[in-house]
């Protein structure tokens, strides 16, 4: 056995796919988002706009959330020095438990290391908790809660994406009294488009399944305070649990579930990636609350982010860009060739200073390639202009495609 | 299908084996670590003695690391905005990574956002880009391992606790040729002993298998620059991958791994739990990097830290308590009860201001549970003398267990 040429091996399929990704190696410069210091391979600094940070609505930079964070580190220190259980609880911790209950309207939350490990803990829990239970996944679904399930260990089906029919045929399928959980995103964050979620609130009625919703990319961004789609179409009360991420909108890191008391209760003490892990840093949770409860009264800002989404699609389809539909704040530009989508990113930020991660596979299905961009409401009508003429020249010189204007 | 039912089902075993978890709400005092401040349920703040934290050095309050963590803030603002790939790599990142793989001597390194999650995701894709890998584990192996191993989906076998003649045999059974990883810890946090590493190493070069090692209670603490056991023995090359954590003896969180280049960027474009997440801040970042290099240089803490865990064990050896054998820098006194152990360590808090969590299944197999006190080179003399006179009052209340002297 060579080990060495087997890792040279999975790394050359990922070359062969023209999929292997190079990190861009950034500076954002605070006070100054969206532009950033890009270091160039030679070890030289560009200024660069970012068009592809999660960051949603600039929180990241928010004196009100840098000032929380400096604070708790004068206060407490760096790190929280064990796992949750171990000495690795402080009050910030207890505190934005609190606010994120509070803001879906649950009696509890769970924080967990990152968004990432709350659906995957929690997913692969739940099929310890319930016997015989079976899990219905949208055929979307992120790969944190595919690996979630997959941990359960338990009967799956995987319904057609957003297909409430096929989700029907599936449910009806089963006993109905066999413990089910159906688990959706909210916002699909690669497509920009919005889940099913009162049909699929009806349908676990109808046959007594559990709710499972990802709001990873809409919490901060939707809903009067923040709480995200489930708040602003009325449905908080009928998701059993709401997980979401402190990293995106909140501009930190995190992750968390929102759920009754007992639930929370039976997760905390029973899934292995809350349990064995060193809590995020007081610093980080202390940073997070602050975004919360900023954002709990900060409409005005998301309603200048989706202003700003709306006028970029509006922009970019009357200039001819092919994009892909989008109900909300993410903008795609279909490429659909990971080679191609490359050279065009690459020839963004290397000859114009835009910087769009291109998007291709494991991200998104084989074929489906393409530039993700998102708006924040720092993103100037001028930012525009400079995206939109940089985008026509790097088509001009590198795409087949003919993008009319 | 009664939901609540079944979650309160779950919680209540939980009690029934007397190891429901109740976190301690504290708020380490910068500056004046181990003290810190606890909250009873009432509100009221308390001053305590932590003897349990897992910040070996209390590098958890360090100006070097402070400081860094706040300049990173008011440089770039708080969280990293994306995973590493989309717009989440900051040059913070980039140099933690090549300051870890230089503490390991290793061509390359790579961040996770917890420990947990580069044993987990790491140990799993091996399983994928090994086909027909066959995995050793060390029986007593962190649960982050245990769940990476099983994810890994292929054959494994458990070895007996530190028990390379069973290695062996399990190791002789399978066909020369086969992939094969031994997977084990340096120091076994809970126990204090200490992995057979040159022994395993050599079994490794006879059976032509990956060495895989865990140093998360040992980086930064063993070691000429706090690179761990395996520099302690002079055994970095000999080991393929080096796993770490930035949450314990460095003080801040997050994890990693230092390895081959070429094992590095396998993991890199392979691995869910790396791809699909939002990076560490990059002021977490910037805070480890400052750890990890004021470390390499500070071998009076580390001779401090040896110095005080030899005296504590020795004091309370002294003093007839249960002490478990340990080789390091973890000093568990055996209980043996979860009940009896949560009522001592609940006596010790609020008695005697003194924070020693109860450490209870699944962290340690049942009948084994222990107060596990880890001191810091700030743990004087005289908190010595009060923790002793502390312990003696509390056994001599609760303990069928009479302790000599
Ligand atoms: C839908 C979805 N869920 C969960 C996650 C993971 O959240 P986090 O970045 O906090 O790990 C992501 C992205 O990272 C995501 O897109
Ligand atoms: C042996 C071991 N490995 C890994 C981990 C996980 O590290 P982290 O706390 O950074 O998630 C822990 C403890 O938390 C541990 O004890």
């Amino acid at each position: 056995m060579n080990y060495n040429e087997a890792f040279k091996t999975a790394v050359a399929r990922v070359r062969a796919e023209g999929r292997y990704r190079v990190f861009a190696d950034l500076l954002r410069t605070r006070g100054s988002f969206p532009r950033a210091r890009y270091r160039v391979s030679t070890g030289e600094m560009r200024d660069v706009t970012v068009w592809c940070s999660n960051d949603y609505l600039a929180m990241g930079q928010s004196p009100c959330v840098v000032g929380a964070m400096k604070q708790a580190l004068d206060d407490v220190g760096a790190g929280a020095g064990g796992t949750r259980n171990i000495s690795g609880t402080t009050h910030y911790h207890v505190e934005l438990e609190r606010s994120l209950a509070e803001l879906h309207e649950k009696e509890s939350a769970l924080l967990f290391t990152s968004g990432y490990i709350a659906n995957q803990a929690t997913l692969a829990t739940l099929g310890k908790i319930l016997p015989g239970l079976i899990i219905y996944s949208d055929a979307l679904n992120h790969a944190s809660m595919i690996e979630g399930v997959r941990q359960a260990n338990c009967e799956k089906h995987v319904w057609r994406h957003n297909d409430v029919e096929h989700l029907e045929e599936l449910l009806k399928a089963a006993p109905l009294d066999a413990p089910k959980v159906i688990a959706l995103e909210s916002v699909y964050s690669m497509d920009g488009d919005i889940g099913p979620l009162r049909e699929v609130c009806d349908l676990a009625d109808k046959y007594n399944a559990m709710t499972y919703l990802d709001e990873v990319h809409a919490v901060g961004l939707y809903g009067l305070r923040g709480a995200g789609v489930a708040e602003r179409e009325g449905l908080l009360d009928r998701f059993d649990i709401i997980e979401g991420t402190l990293g995106k909108a909140f501009g930190v890191m995190g992750g968390y579930i929102a759920a009754d008391a007992v639930i929370c209760d039976a997760i905390r003490s029973w899934a292995p990636g809350f349990i064995f892990t060193t809590s995020l840093a007081p610093a980080i949770a202390a940073g997070a609350r602050a975004s919360v409860e900023f954002l709990k009264s900060a409409n005005h800002l998301r309603e200048a982010h989706q202003e700003r989404a709306a006028a970029l699609k509006a922009r970019l389809t009357a200039e001819g860009f092919p994009l892909i539909e989008s109900v909300t704040h993410i903008v795609p530009i279909h490429v659909g060739d990971p080679v191609l989508c490359k050279r065009l990113t690459d020839a963004l930020l290397d000859e114009h200073g835009i910087y769009v991660q291109p998007i291709n596979y494991p991200t998104v299905p084989k074929g489906t390639e393409r530039m993700r961009l998102t708006p924040t409401p720092l993103h100037t009508d001028e930012m525009f202009d400079e995206l939109v003429s940089a985008l026509k020249a790097v088509y001009a010189k590198h795409a087949r495609i003919r993008v009319a204007g």
